[in-house]
């Protein structure tokens, strides 16, 4: 990523989150909640695909429990001075077996395969909003997808 | 934080949390939620100070309004492969300028001070649960403290 001084240019921070969607073993921090307003959080593996993010957990996790309930998630990557904020909403699942062309795709850019572990569902998610930002200095134009569409 | 191979012994992980939650200039990655179960994420500052975490928001900002209705967050700390995680309970609230124990507090770990941001407020949050971990070999014993109390 670029690290000139001052803000980046939204076409700049489209291309850097980009480009941190499509890193190997990218880990993200994946917040979602109960239907009654309970938060969870747990760091996953996110994999980027047809411009949508997969991640992979066992169908009976509170993140699979509640994405089933809420189809919402909101998802945390980087370092936390140089953030991409992901609001998402879920499209579909998959049990791991089921979907060989999806598996390929996780496996491709996770570092690891879920395809062994029995009871674990892909969940393919759309994003709604992506926000990127890394200091203060970088609060204006840092929205740049909004209801599912890039502004920049 | 220690680099011996295999899994940290309980003792060990509760040293490597509490020193963790003392670094400087801590930023943690907060999750709350609406109470109709809309997930909220964002990285905030993290001060620990009296076995409580202090964080500061503006007092309009969804996280401190999920905080006021539910009083449930999780924390995630760290890289994604040396996790600190927090279930929390919100204890009080103080509006800056209110408290200046508190204020100076905040300031001597976070390197910002709110103090000079009008509408901002502290949220302090006792914790309920941590579990800290590394890798999957971490995965048996990485709660450390359970309904309030350290079980190591």
């Amino acid at each position: 990523m670029s690290r000139e001084r001052g803000p980046r240019s939204g076409a700049q921070r489209k291309a850097d989150v980009l480009a941190a969607l499509k890193t190997p073993a990218l880990d993200g921090w994946v917040a979602t909640a109960s239907p009654d307003g309970d938060p969870y959080l747990v760091p996953l593996s996110i994999v980027w695909a047809g411009d949508q993010v997969i991640i992979a957990v066992d169908g009976g996790s509170r993140t699979a429990r509640n994405l089933l309930a809420s189809a919402h998630a909101r998802v945390g990557i980087g370092p936390t001075r140089d953030v991409v904020m992901i609001d998402l909403e879920l499209t579909r699942t998959a049990d791991v077996g089921s979907d060989p062309t999806l598996a390929d795709v996780y496996a491709a850019q996770a570092d690891w395969d879920p395809r062994g572990s029995e009871g674990y569902v892909y969940l393919v998610l759309r994003p709604t909003r992506i926000q990127a930002w890394r200091e203060a200095d970088e609060t204006i134009g840092r929205t740049l997808m909004r209801d599912g569409s890039w502004s920049v």
